[in-house]
């Protein structure tokens, strides 16, 4: 049976499905009895969900999160439609089509992973070429780099969607910087392999997508710098050379990146590697972005809804 | 004998060389006598200059501008060098190199501009090709369009400059549309051949670098506009169809290719072929800029001084 | 029998009257059932209508968009009024009560427009008269002029808006030209008539108030300053001479009239003239727009709600 | 003779004249020698002055600031001119014409003042009409009301320039009011006329324009409202009714009357009459500095200087 | 029987408590039948109520407002909770648990303002002390400077928050004074004080805290620098000495005590004094702010809702 | 001989004293002969220097930077001061009085850190001790934390400055803690000690106080997070624990202390700590600036110059 994605859930239907539970809340009524408050999720979305005539029992049984298995119905209150959930178990991971939870590249990441190591494995400085190295290296954070977000929304908000990102970036690189001669390629290579890799420790991304306590302290951005310093050290512990300068301009690009104070970027771009990585970074989630809002828009207009985060409506209709 | 820079003049020296005169007024002194007050300048600058004990008679012979023979010397007044003139003389302009009156691009202006028309020859849209074949068709605006700047400063503020940056940018372009197959080459090509084609009518360049009354009243973004819906009205005249959708949408291009309000676009970007435009503009616009900066950067320092436009110093130190 | 506004219309309440339908798709429920979303709408506002067991014959019979006679009754639908539909039929045009649907000017469109005519009358410029006459001239396109609403919110967002926002802007110029002797009433006359003039292109308003796709590539501002061009190319056409800098004159009027680059004017105002166009405007609209809100209050409170274009609440209270 | 006007000198010329002197210090040279350091000013502005071999004695006579007959020479310093000062003594203020040291307005004081109170006289509200009254029978505020500059640069900047700019301002008011009948005239008549009347406390104007403390530490929108407040006060305290509210309608029109925060309002216009008071006064100071501008740009370019405070260019080409 | 709070009520309960009526309506339906509209509240927020069947006498028995006595039930109503209202009738204040209503301090408030009056008695020169002593002997002002709220949201949002407000910041301020010997501690005690005094006038606490209409013309800064100037007054007349040059230097604190424009403040900080009352308003609100909504978050999570007025989220987790 | 200040050199003095040289560059002039150019500096500012008919030689001999002994004469040439070196020799540094050329503290540098250190081991948490811990016992770069200035300009730029803040900062958190108990001392407190820790790597001070390369590229806000993570990772591998929890609410104090992006924070403040830390930073460093501004203001006026930092001028006059 195909699983009900809940945003096709209309009020007044019967549920019988598995969702993510997520932040249940045992809370008694006015009268004194007790129920769970919870949110139902999958990948189109979340809604509340309520269970009247709960008991501490179940509460405590529930996973925060986890996969359960929801029979109940759908009904309206206030503004939003919720669940009213008649019973509530435990589903074991393994028996979930993940697909159905968490959105993904419809690229293949293996192929991408291989690209990329391909594409940085053309620098030639043996500094920026030992530290890029030592990343590829670094097996476990590889298998979160071919797998966390690009963000939690706004652009490449899906499984792999950091691969994808930076797997694009660095095939505009590779096309253009033979046109920029005086543009240090191995710079511009090595800033884009690692300009998000702190989002590797900014996101979470088992159940749903979102921000660790570090990611919001601290930022990716900062954490990439972070990073980048670390694994330095390592390097140097065994001997291996780093030049300070060499990692403060690689640094520099990273803080750089997103152009703008405004934007969280406590340095502006002040060579012509860091503007490249700038440029290109923006250029192509914005391009990533508009398609998707164009894509996705419901309506048959020759334009989508506003987009605040572009201050505009985005026009669809192509040349014939 | 070599042509004294306006830049390598210093106080006390003995001047006697070709120069452009602007601006020359006619004043008294407080005493009644009368002077000429004016400007002398070449490609590296200009410089106040006094030819006091004048007459009526000199003053109505000089060229407003244009080249003369100045002799005279150079003293400090106030915060500034000035040229004391004792006799001035037209020059024919036959007679003069005019290369050392007006900054050029090092790169063969014929060679970009059979480039460009390569490139923007690969567009298909028929509609698009037969307004991009008009202006290829309208000698004396690709004339122009071959030797105008980019700017008057900041960026490609040298002859040709127009030619070299929309040259690269359609390289650029060539580069990396291959990547983002959803993208209408079509479009990208032909807004970025136009995007600044009203330049040929914001700026003068006969002497100096300047804007034009035009060019300051309406601005080039707009020339552009009103160029292109000009020719397609010449060419609907003609009939040849070419639909008002397809010009609205190049000429959005055009309008929001500054990406900002505050920098003078009037519409903000709203298709992928806009954004693209945008971002291929300021990315060359600023690697230009950046490179420029860093070259001619006089002193031995790691760092160029305070570029205001930029808000930041450049960093000048490459890798080993 | 009165029509029954939309902003009138409470949940469960029976529907038997003319309404817009703007926008139907036919679409299937989970269940596999046919049905059509659509929205119905008069001047008043718009609210989702629902038509369950909906064929593909009716859907395709409904005009996209038009008037309709609509039975039916009202619901809460999540936090929405929607109208259940079950039968829909068309209407013709002619039997129908049109200010039912259109708010409109409640000033005489015929005496305002032979007002303007009067005011620009005067203009002495023979260049400028004769462009003036050419639009007055241009019968079609003053018959937009006279209708068009000022806007699709804001201010004078009604039909005849916009005549009725620039007959008050040219009776506010007539009264305060004769105090500011240095400013060229020619130019503010002619400005004032011809500011918005792009707004017949911008906006549609056969049934509801909305934006062309011509519109919003390219604002009313820019479509101004291209329709003066091409007027201006007609004339000479025919013999007259528009001198370019007079073109551009008024035309740097049309494009700084928003007075600030984020209210989308490219320019910002560099002549007396400019400056008078546009205080004259901004003070018109915000006159209006205050006006409209005190009035419109549907509370007794001494102040409006929070007005966020205006960012401060309203007084309301007058001197006794 | 003639007054040579600090504008007009230029190094190595002997001076023999009257200006005015202001800050003199006594410091002594690093061998010990004492010289007095002051500035010398007439309404062209003002320059640095040096009295080598300087006693204290001399250095007591001088007036803190006060008209003073100079002999010496003028010559280079850095990048300023100064005069070096062989002789100084005090001269009586009878004995010198005044025009020379402050700009004045061009128009006749008694003829506006006259104009004003017949135009505030047509106020009806009864108690605005007290509360003008009070302020137009205040003989030594009055005095000062026609005689203050309206700044001390940007506009009106001359003595009996508030008096113009409030006198301008008026008679728009006058010309426009009966085009919104919805607008309480009463108010904005009241509005204008007191609405920089807290310049008379912010400026000085007796031998230079300049601030006072109290204007700077206050500001004379705030200093406006103290005073209506005052002589509101003052009006109750003889048995003359003032409703707090109308008091609070006309300050609010007072300090919102920049119409924006960062232009030193600390409330936003929210009323039509706030509105109109804020467009009228922006309009006629933005009449008034562009054509001031236009009037006084040195050279015989099409185009003014940059002007940083309207960040552009002025055009100052008219109609032919 | 506890009240029964407004944000405890869900749909379909029956409702037989005291609340607020506030603004209550007499409207038809499109039947012709009369209703009441009205909202209902307590210290916990508002409801819409609505009473069917009503007449125009129980609508003049309606206190506007003032407690009543509601019977009735809950409903959902298109997106929010109303109540419908079967019987309403007016309750005597006394009969009312006031804090039910409105949310107070849970500081003692007698004993802060005896810590305030310690504080401010240590103010050494003797014309701010006659100041002050004159605000404090103002027993009818002091009574609402004890109990007004500090604001309608953001912070110290009840009864008594502005004392509570004032004792923090004098607390503080008595901390860091003997730190910063150069700072005048008899301008920051008395700057303390007196900052926000006029939002006595601006505010207004009986049944719910709203701003008054002079509040909103006028705003609570300009009302506190008028506050000042009228006490110097009053002193004066009574012969003791107030120099205006102190008054300024107190009302400048006052005035710029927000710290930038575009939060209210017409002056920005030009003294040491100004700076720190600025600083240690803003530590101690921020403070208080922060702690509420870390305080009042429902969920369990580490981090709040977004404050859009801090633009971030806020972090709940304290070290271990 | 007392040192002649470069701020006390006037046109037309010989010059015969020591000073530093900074970058000294080798010429020719247009007729080829050698000159060096170089700047001259003490604490007090810097000078052109210009030594004419200079040789290869010399210019091998000179330090760049270094004390040398300067013989020539000053005179004015374009708008600035230069000296005309005649001769140039190298001065040891022992020779030196080092208070000449690098403005201090005039606070006692070992009283300030002993208190620092009594301050910071109040800390209780047994991580944030461990960590502060760290850095304490690294003398080296307590060595430098002792002496490095807290900036180039604005406020505390000299030598000991970042300590003068640092302990300044600690006295008032010291202070005003008691009176927020919800506040967490320890993190405050290891917060102010480590907020600018980085400033001990961004800037140098052992001439002249200027940027590192490092400290340009990557900034101190992020020099201070890495300093602190790897600081925890030495601690780690010795063995003692630090969460990164804990890591990270302490780095996002230091990322968050300048309170706004546009002053390079990349993260704005969640936390009260993070608060408190951002005001006293910001409260110590204006006064410090703002006392600093009113003492050193050359002229008598009761208000200072200008402060373009501060966006007004400065109020100097205290209460009698």
């Amino acid at each position: 049976m195909a699983h009900k994605f809940i945003n096709e859930i209309e009020a007044g239907q019967t549920i019988d499905d598995i969702y993510i539970v997520r932040d249940p809340i045992l809370r008694s009524t006015t009268r004194g009895d007790l129920y769970i408050a919870m949110f139902l999720s999958d990948r189109t979305g979340q809604v509340n969900g309520r269970m009247w005539q709960a008991t501490e029992t179940i509460y405590r049984t529930l996973p925060k999160p986890g996969f359960v298995h929801v029979q109940g119905r759908s009904e309206l209150y206030q503004n939003n439609l919720q669940v009213i959930v008649n019973n509530i178990s435990i589903v074991d991971a393994s028996k979930v089509n993940v697909d159905d939870f968490l959105a993904k590249t419809d690229k293949d990441i293996k192929l991408m992973f291989e690209e990329i190591k391909r594409t940085v494995g053309q620098i030639k400085n043996s500094q920026l070429k030992a530290l890029v190295g030592a990343f590829l290296a670094d097996s476990e954070l590889m298998e979160k780099f071919c797998n966390v977000p690009g963000g939690v929304k706004l652009h490449h908000d899906y499984i792999g969607g950091l691969l994808e990102h930076t797997h694009s970036m660095l095939r505009v690189a590779a096309a253009i910087l033979p046109l920029y001669k005086q543009v240090q390629a191995d710079l511009v290579l090595a800033g884009i392999f690692l300009h998000d890799i702190g989002k590797t420790e900014e996101l979470t991304y088992d159940m749903v997508f979102s921000y660790t306590d570090s990611g919001q302290l601290i930022g990716h951005i900062n954490k990439s710098l972070i990073m980048i310093n670390k694994k330095a050290d390592a390097l140097r512990a065994k001997g291996t050379q780093i030049d300070q300068t060499l990692l403060d301009t690689l640094g520099h690009i990273i803080l750089s990146h997103h152009g703008q104070y405004e934007f969280g970027s406590p340095k502006l771009p002040a060579t012509t590697e860091a503007f490249m990585v700038y440029y290109i970074d923006d250029l192509d989630a914005k391009i990533s972005q508009v398609t998707a809002a164009i894509e996705n828009e419901p309506s048959d207009s020759n334009w989508t809804a506003w987009k605040s985060a572009l201050q505009t409506r985005l026009y669809r209709k192509r040349l014939e």
